[in-house]
């Protein structure tokens, strides 16, 4: 039995409790927040859990294995190096810190201390971005063309940090676990409308070493709400609709070819298009955070290196960051 | 009666020849093109019409008043000048030309030769332009945010230009019409993957004085089709989707707004979302050519300046010119 | 504060708990379910709440003032009746009872011991019906010519009922609510496919007394679902999709006349179709039991009629028998 | 080469006309209409054509070798009489006949004559259908469980006919094809809201020997359009929409299945749901009109049985008759 601790129990803590509960090798030991009307709530369905308003309390606790952080992210180095310090394996919500050094630090830290670092990525555990995983790691969709996400709603906006911090980390991590080149440049725009300073929407723009461009629209003040992902390759084509209740992964088999031919003799008739078949495969349904646990479990345990590590939580930090001083730059193409 | 010449028989020209017969105050007099046999289909059709394979015979015919041009756009300046300087009044296909300064040559032709220079921006004809245009015109939307159009499909390739100067023209002339504010950067980037150097996906940022941003995916490799446009206002906010059959234009009285509360002070609770009702208005049906061959004509007869006239095409070439500069460049914003 | 006993604690009971502790004025004082592992779950989440095997234990709770009865359809008389009897109001989960002459006795009965039988026909207090009503009340719609109802779905058989009893109680009572004509005659034909005796997909055909038709295909058996309701009316018409997350409701300002004209000359072109706007009105979105709850304390307070009382339910239940008769002959019409 | 002559040239007609211009295996020789506009029209384009408005005169072209009759269903059985008689082949469009002994009279003196006698139910000719029925056929479907077809619309009425001699035809030929089961009972109700005596919309339930039961519903005067047939089977299920412009058939592998057990003891856990991938077919664009065309010859050079022949055609007659019969007698099950 694995016992947790988890920090930070506004929106995202629930579903951590939850699942930590409903893991059978798992156990919530300690809950801490800084809101107690949270933790009595907490408390009044699960008076077994211990709670506090002070994180070292739990930390110091030598049952406590993991722990699981869920504040926002300008806390998440000081909470995370404490709790590695303190010798507990770390689970961070994603962004996993708002610089590249402090995730760097932590993973230094994590090596030294020989401890596990997940960062929550918890769209790379669900059913559809492991089939489209599968889709690509087999050749099907040949090679890749572009990656496209539309990331946009009306709401949910935050007041510490802007679109790009709120939801390009879905995309950024989705995005990472998907394709294996490295991204190189990354652009974005955005617009402040609503609040003077917190950019509300934005277009960012990654370029990888060989010529693939992915391309990020994330948004809070659009009226509909769209979130899909549009793969291109040689061979098919993937669409990933989130928000699709039944067909959330669409292949297609549809492509264009140039006929060989004198390449300064291009015409329009050895162009060929490929229109076939579209193909839904059956997604699984498990809740991507169940399985996320069941991973974390099996690394601890068997000691494997976690698919959400704490370089992968560097990698998307890196896009986050980048995408930030271009936005400053009025979107020039940054290093990443 | 408006004697018409046209020139190019190719892809558009049987819509203009179709929609000049169909006009009871114009009438099609003469018709160009390279390929005989196209011509040789129009006259078993429509035996009146005098063809030719030499548009200066159709310049020369005096009873021509209107010639109208859908060749390729690198043969515009050429056709336009001559017919010009022929005493014609002109309609030139979109693009209307490959750089500005030869639109900028023409509209001085047309002004000196006092003869109408019309560019076939047809969109602007559509009951669903023309109705977005009176939304944002009588205030309902408020003001403006963003400029958001994806038009990407499978298909349709051009063997002598890149998917920018293809699609976007369509996409340019509507933003073009609709925002009144000036455009001053432009940035593109782009991806040439069935093609050598021809780019069949690219995504284009302009930037306009006031901070406003608009935003074009125009893909020839995409496995669906999309064509939409979302235009979001601090009031309203409106989605112009051309491929739905009956609800083309959706305006959403949705927005968000700060309460007034100290600046340095934004706390989520203060942000108030609005979400009311939805409303698609009934859209004028009528064909785009139609409406526009008879405001051409009402221009021609009552001396009236055309809805899209040669400096509406020029500030479509120099978007498409700024462009094509940003893509060669790698993305940077080039002044337009 | 009005304490409520809860019989029966499986699929439904636990919403209906839910929404009597969430209620400022009502207060869940006892629940009976005859499996000791449900009452075992409740107890763990809600110490305070009373549980028993034996649901004559929370009649005898002379606390209790209303009893909500969540059990299969087959328990629903006695257990109404008896709570009737001990003088406690009454809340019965839809269809109300297996037969007529049952619901006609509760009625009776609660009108003699003074006391308030409610049906738990949920949809009747969800935002999208109610605003419906609003629609039909004002005459907007004109003279209705056709209910159209639709729910249909992979899943979710009963083992004890056919898809009728199981499905056709929903749409029965939006109709039963909206259209205020009466229904005469029914007509229900159906298909047993996965079990020998029960149905699992049916049509069932209602005619009114001025000649409405409304018709409902209900199905275990369909690959997609759906859930649309079609309310034709002479000056407009009504889509209620009751998957659409955001557009619930649309009204079409569509229709059909006949212009004036000797009544044996009808032509083709003494039609008129008049296509119009599309409304969607925003849609409240307060959960449906939230407000029944409310509804039903007001109506005990203030000795108000119940909008769901046992009358509408014995309303339903004379269509589900009439649905069954017509079933077993084949399909006939027979009197309600 | 084989000369049509073509009987009627009004909605349909040009439509005949142009694929068997097309063919390059049929030639159209003369056209008959009563209205000489429409024939004047006609004569503009194709001055090749002989025209009359005698339909004699057609008949008595012994160049003509195939009769097109696309006239109103009162006069099908008049014109292919005569023609047969004349020693032409026949198209018939349809309905094929007004009434069951006609078109069994004509079956009769086709056979006599060793003509051709082919109704013309199109839809058996679209690219989806024939890939429907190659599903069905190949047993991937499993057994039949139903049949459920919508074509509902706004618009087009007739002023002769009600809205299932109108639109039923469609739906019926689809399911004479499709199904090889022999249909025994048919109800119908309709309603006739906009004119008094033609009913605008219906719904037609039709029964199978083997307990198959197909439900179609018609409707002019509905504010959504919907062209949808869902066929249920115990392996796999397909949904045909017509509507759609990429996806027009999709399967679903999808379905119920009870586990073996006792048969008095049904319970819940003894239902096996299958919820496997979607696949949605390339399907052929082919005109339906231009394969047709292609198959008439085909069954005149070779002598081959028509896949549409008058036997369909009676078919659908069948069908149609006895939901007339059935609607007049407000919807009992009769005999076809």
């Amino acid at each position: 039995m694995i016992n947790v601790g988890v920090i930070g129990y506004g929106y995202w803590g629930p579903n951590l409790v939850r699942n930590f509960i409903e893991n059978p090798t798992t156990n919530v030991l300690y809950v801490c927040d800084i809101d107690e009307s949270r933790l009595k709530a907490l408390k009044g369905k699960n008076p077994q859990i211990k709670t506090t308003t002070h994180y070292k309390d739990l930390l110091k606790d030598s049952n406590v294995k993991l722990v699981a952080i869920s504040t926002p992210v300008s806390t998440h180095y000081k909470l995370a190096y404490d709790a590695l310090r303190a010798g507990k394996h770390v689970l961070i919500e994603k962004p996993m810190t708002s610089n590249t050094s402090h995730a760097e630090k932590l993973i230094e830290l994590a090596e030294k201390q020989n401890l596990m670092l997940f960062v929550d990525h918890t769209f790379i555990y669900t059913g559809a971005v492991r089939r489209i995983k599968e889709f690509l790691s087999s050749g099907e969709i040949g090679e890749l063309y572009y990656f496209d996400s539309i990331r946009v709603n009306l709401g949910l906006f935050q007041h510490d940090v802007n679109v790009i911090w709120d939801l390009a980390p879905h995309d950024f991590s989705i995005m990472d676990y998907l394709i294996d080149e490295k991204p190189v440049f990354v652009s974005a725009i955005g617009v402040s409308r609503v609040h003077e300073k917190i950019e509300d929407m934005a277009y960012i723009a990654v370029k990888f070493q060989d010529g693939l461009i992915a391309h990020f629209h994330v948004n809070w003040v659009s009226p509909v709400k769209i979130r899909r992902i549009i793969i291109g390759g040689s061979k098919k084509m993937i669409v990933f609709d989130d928000l699709s209740p039944d067909e959330k992964v669409k292949v297609y088999d549809k492509g264009v070819t140039l006929l060989d031919a004198p390449k300064d003799k291009i015409y329009k008739n050895l162009i060929q298009y490929r229109i076939g078949d579209m193909y839904a495969p059956r997604i699984e349904s498990t809740e991507a955070l169940k399985v996320e646990v069941a991973h974390m479990v099996d690394c601890i345990k068997h000691k494997k290196k976690p698919l959400t590590d704490g370089k992968a939580g560097l990698r998307v930090v890196k896009l986050l960051g980048a995408a930030q001083r271009s936005l400053k730059k009025g979107g020039v193409f940054v290093k990443i």
